[in-house]
Order: structure tokens, then sequence, then C-alpha cells
């Protein structure tokens, strides 16, 4: 049953997939970012990705897609969400897969329906800016278009891609829809000044709203194979040979993001518009972000979360301790530190080298230490 | 048995005791400071003490003073070592109390004995040069006056206490033996730079040399209650009453340390002599120490030592890893940084605030959590 306020014919769509590696030790194969809380908020990210858009579509119209190793954590962490909603991939193969997967099981359980992909490891404090922004999005989707949301930003950026918005849409219940001209990459510091500078540019945040057969038609357009697999495995999913045909069928599907699939050609044929977003938002996508994302005052302090209660002693020291291991954690003099203290892995860097931690994680995995990541 | 070139009648005493808190988490209450290989010789600091002084004695004309939680530890470590010649304190009762339980039984054993007191955890590469100024010192010794020995500084330390010399001694055997203005506490930059540009002003290594009997005469002048228990104790020591003896008296014993009691009165009356030895020298007292000693070139290097094969993964980083909780450590772009990673705790800071590492453990203790002191 939807809430009062719930867009009719709307199911969202949460892919909880992804490792994190820019927040390892913290964020691992087995306990992702969306289950973790880092935030401070006191719950899962997954969990508040769950509290923030239910409401626009109803508990029986979330659908989330996620790793069989992370079923039971995922109904752990929501409990309203029914069994039949959570849709298991037996390995990942990206996100064209996931939403493509989803949009094909939706469409088949409720044909004509309008889907919205919101991922289950972002943050947004500002809820009702959100929703309205999806009303938006909903109703640039009712005109066949696929629509997607993007952020103004408030800095120069680097660690996000852009989308390079061209205004002059009219398309009533969306007043802040606009054409989109182009796609861009994560940009250098210079170049995400003066994407800041324009105005034009909006933060790509990875939020797809589209009827669900328009994201199917765009998939079958650019990958006809993997749009067939789809095919193949939502015909099954509700039957008795699910298990058979996804055992066969979804390990061949090809691994690519849903931005080259179908956000990139949809733009390049007017088809995507892009709803200007004015909330805040985040990826979460490394330390510096959750260091910020916890300072509740003008900054300089230092960060403490993680575990039932932390033992960290720490002098003249700034920046961001995960204390998980339950060691006492002493820090003297450091600036913009950041500490990730596990079980099994520590790490030390700072806030300025945030985006590395990455290269860690494939050294690592070529090194053959990956039973720690 | 004394090898052929040990010095007759002459027996060295190592204190092995002292928590090292600037070493915290390394070095702990139950594996101090002198447990540890700290300089990268393979060895603990006590075996390498042991390996520098025994040739100047004899095996059998060593005792080694120590907690009685650490008399197993000390005979692992020094399996060459009597029994007899392990004297072990109930509880700390500082230098004066150790080196003088030393003198008292050594005296009682060997009347006429000139003893030497060398640090357990400190570290000479220089053993010939160690050697020499020893003999100078049993040269002084022989005099009847206590000697020190003094290290020609080679940077202005600030974490030194130093030796005023004003030259003129001549004594024979005894070289580079001088006169003792004073003593000095550990100085500030600035003095310490002048310190150095005089030449007149020696480190003290807290190593001194001189007649059993002159050792305890100069307690009994300046702490007769002491020095009496200090008898009382020895006089039983060979006997079926060393442990009643010791428990009653030795936890009554001043804590205070022999440089007060001993040193430096001796020095004020014309006593003292000092060595000036210019083998290298140190007192391996924080972790700036121990990254500085275990630099093999020009520096800017990471240095990572502890355990049995220690999994750093480090890219642009510099300082020292003590690694011994088996974890695998990463560090991304983080510059003379200091990681002392054990089972139940972690330090980060920088080489620049070694010195303040005590200051946690002082935070520890009042706090509470000294489990993991």
């Amino acid at each position: 049953m939807a809430v009062s306020s719930a867009i009719p014919g709307f199911v969202v769509v949460i892919p909880a997939g992804g490792i994190g590696s820019r927040l390892w030790p913290l964020s691992r194969a087995e306990a992702p970012k969306f289950l973790h809380d880092l935030t401070g908020s006191g719950h899962s990210l997954l969990r508040d990705t769950w509290d923030r858009t239910v409401p626009l579509a109803g508990a029986d119209q979330v659908v989330v897609v996620t790793g069989v190793a992370h079923e039971l954590a995922v109904l752990e962490e929501l409990p309203e969400l029914s069994a039949a909603n959570v849709l298991l991939e037996s390995e990942p193969r990206d996100s064209t897969a996931a939403i493509g997967l989803a949009a094909a099981v939706v469409e088949r359980r409720a044909p004509g329906a309008i889907i919205g992909s919101f991922s289950a490891d972002h943050f947004i404090r500002d809820t009702a800016g959100f929703h309205q922004a999806v009303r938006e999005a909903v109703a640039v989707a009712a005109t066949g278009r696929i629509a997607t949301i993007g952020i103004e930003p408030t800095a120069p950026a680097v660690g996000y891609g852009y989308i390079h918005a061209n205004g002059g849409l009219e398309i009533p219940g969306a007043p802040n829809a606009e054409g989109v001209r182009s796609f861009k990459e994560k940009p250098n510091r210079t170049t995400a000044k003066r994407y800041l500078a324009t105005g034009e540019y909006l933060w790509n945040a990875g939020m797809y709203v589209a009827p669900a057969a328009v994201i199917l038609e765009w998939i079958a357009r650019s990958e006809p194979e993997l749009a067939a697999g789809l095919a193949e495995i939502a015909d099954a999913w509700d039957t008795a040979a699910r298990d058979e045909v996804v055992a066969r069928v979804w390990p061949g599907l090809k691994k690519v993001a849903i931005d080259y699939v179908v956000a990139e050609p949809a733009a390049a044929a007017g088809a995507l518009a892009v709803v200007r977003g004015s909330f805040d938002w985040d990826d979460v996508g490394d330390f510096e972000a959750i260091s910020r994302l916890h300072q509740t005052d003008a900054g300089g302090d230092l960060v403490v979360f993680g575990g039932e209660s932390p033992a960290v002693v720490a002098e003249d020291s700034t920046g961001v301790v995960f204390a998980q291991s339950g060691r006492v954690i002493s820090l003297i003099g450091i600036k913009d530190v950041v500490v990730v203290d596990t079980e099994d892995a520590l790490l030390v860097t700072t806030k300025e080298h945030a985006q590395r931690v990455k290269s860690i994680v494939d050294a690592l995995r070529l090194s053959g230490r990956s039973e720690v990541l």
C-alpha cells in the first residue's frame, strides 16, 4: 500500500552494490558502504535511502537490487521490504544489468510503471527538496523522456561527473527541467571551477527517472544482447524457472555503466532532460566526504565514529577517525588525518589524499592480499 | 671466568627497568623497552648491552637488576647469565635503589670491586670506543673517584641532560678524564645550541663507574635511611633470610634517581670525573630516535619494523612504522609519520611530536585505561 503522498504508478529502484574502494578498509566486499552509518545519522546509508524514498512510492513499490551475499543484511536493515522486491544478483554485472533487471521485472509486474533509480549509498539532508525534484522528474518521465536529477554544485568538486544543462524545456509540472547538452567526466580543478562559475553544470548524481519500458528500449538500442538477456531473465523471474535462467544467463551479461548505455545516448538524441536539484547531496565517496558530513561547526575538529564507544585519546589533532577495532587509538599533533582502524587492516592518510585510497586497494589485490578487501 | 681482555675486579651492573613511556604502545609495563629490538640489530637492547659489556668484565661478572615480572624474559635473552647474578626488584624503586642494591651485593661478594653501571636500553654502535672509555673510567675509579662517561654531542639535543666538563685532570690511564663543573637538566633548543658550540658540554648517558663502596658511601651521605635499607637487604641477600628482608624493607626504600643522590653531590665535592666519550650513543628515547637509528641512507625513507613479516603498503609516505599486530597497514601521502600498531593500542603521531607520547600515557593512566600501558 502506498502512503497518501505516494506517486501513482511510480516504483523506486535502489541499486545496493559497489564496494566503495575509496572507503577501504571501512567498506569491504563483505560489508560494503551502504551497510554503514557514515554520516552520523544513526542509520546505514541504505536505511536512510529507504526512509527518504519510500514516501514517494510506498513501501510495496520499492525494489532493491543487491548481491546474494547481502540479502540477509539488506532485509535486516529494511524489515518492511517484501522478499519479492529484493532482486538478487548472483555476481556483480554493473549498473546497466542491475537497473535493467529491475526495469524488466517491474515492467512485467506493472506495465507502464515509471521507475526512479537512487543509489543506496548517497547522502541527502534536504528530503523535501529531493522529493520535489523527483516529482518533477516523474512529470518529465510522463512525457516519455528519461529524466535525471542534476545537483547544483556548491563547490568545484573534482570527484563528480557533471551534466551540462542548456535550459529551455517547458514541461508541465517540471519547472526546473532543462535539456542536456552533454555529460562530462570528472574534471580537473581548473575545469571544475569554470563549471561552477557558469552555472550551467550540475553534478551527475546518477539518479534516473523514466518509464521502465523506455529504459529497456535504450538498453536494447545500445546493447541488444544485454537487453535480450535481461528480458529472458525477467520473463522467468516470477516463475519456477528463475534460478535456472539466472544461473545460465546472468554471468554472461556485459558489465557496463548505465550512463554509457542509456543516459549519454538518450541525451545525444534529445530524449533526456535534467531536473535542476537545489537540495544538498553527497555521494559519500571518500573519507574527506565523511569528515565533511560529520562537521557540525566551523571545522578543525576531530571526527570520531564507528564502534560502540571508540577509545580515542587525541592531542592537537584534526581529521577523521573510524574506530572499529575497539583498540585504544592515540593521536598527537597530526592534522587533517584519516585513520581507519579495523580488525585486520589499518589505513593512515590525510583528507587531501582521500581519493587515492582506491590505489591501495588495487595494490593489495595485485599483491594477493584480497582477504582484507 | 673472565675472558682474556676482561678488567680484573670489574663488575658490570645492568639496570633493566623503566617502562619507556615515550615509546608507548610499543614499550609496555609487561614488555618494556629493553626487551625489544628497536635498532634493527636483530637483538633486544638488553642482549646488545650484554654483548657490549661482557668483554669488559666476563660473563660471571655481570649483574642484572630487573623487576620480578621480567626475570624469565631476561634469562631467556641472556642464557649465559647465572641466576645468582639476577637481582630482582619486587617493585620499582628508581635508580638509586637498583644500583645501590647491586653495589651492596657486589661489595659483599667481592670486596673492593669496581662496578660500572650501564643501562639495558641504550644503543652504541662503536663498541671499541665504548670499551676504551670504560677502561679510562675504571682507571679514574681506581683513584677512589666516581667516574661518569659523557658523550660528545653531535647535535643540539634537547632530550638529554648535559655534563659541564672543565678539563684539567691528569689521571694515569685516563687521558680523556676531566673535572665536572655541574650537571645540567634537559635544555631548550637555544641553550642546547650554545652547549654544542662551546665543546664543554657532554651528554649525560647515566654511565657510572666507581668502587662499589664509594657509591654506597655517597648514598649513605645523601640518603642514610636508604643506605641502611640497602645494607640490610644486601646482608641477607645470599642467605635464607633474603625473601623476608626484601619483602619487609624494599617497598619502603625512597624512590630517587642516582644522579641526585650520588653524581651531583660528588661532582659538587670534586669527587666525580667525566671521561669524554667520542663514540656514538643514543638512549633510544622516542620514536624519532628509532627512526634515526634505522636510517641507512640519506633519509626520507619509511622505516618498518616489528613482527615477523610486516604487511605495510605505502605510497609517498615517510617516517617509522612499528607493525606488531599482523594487520595490513596502509599509508598514503603522509610525511614523517609515526605509526605504532599493536594488538590493543594504536599510536599515530609525527616524529616532531615524538617526545609528547609520554603525555598520552599519562592521560590514559588518569582515564583508567592502564590495561593498555
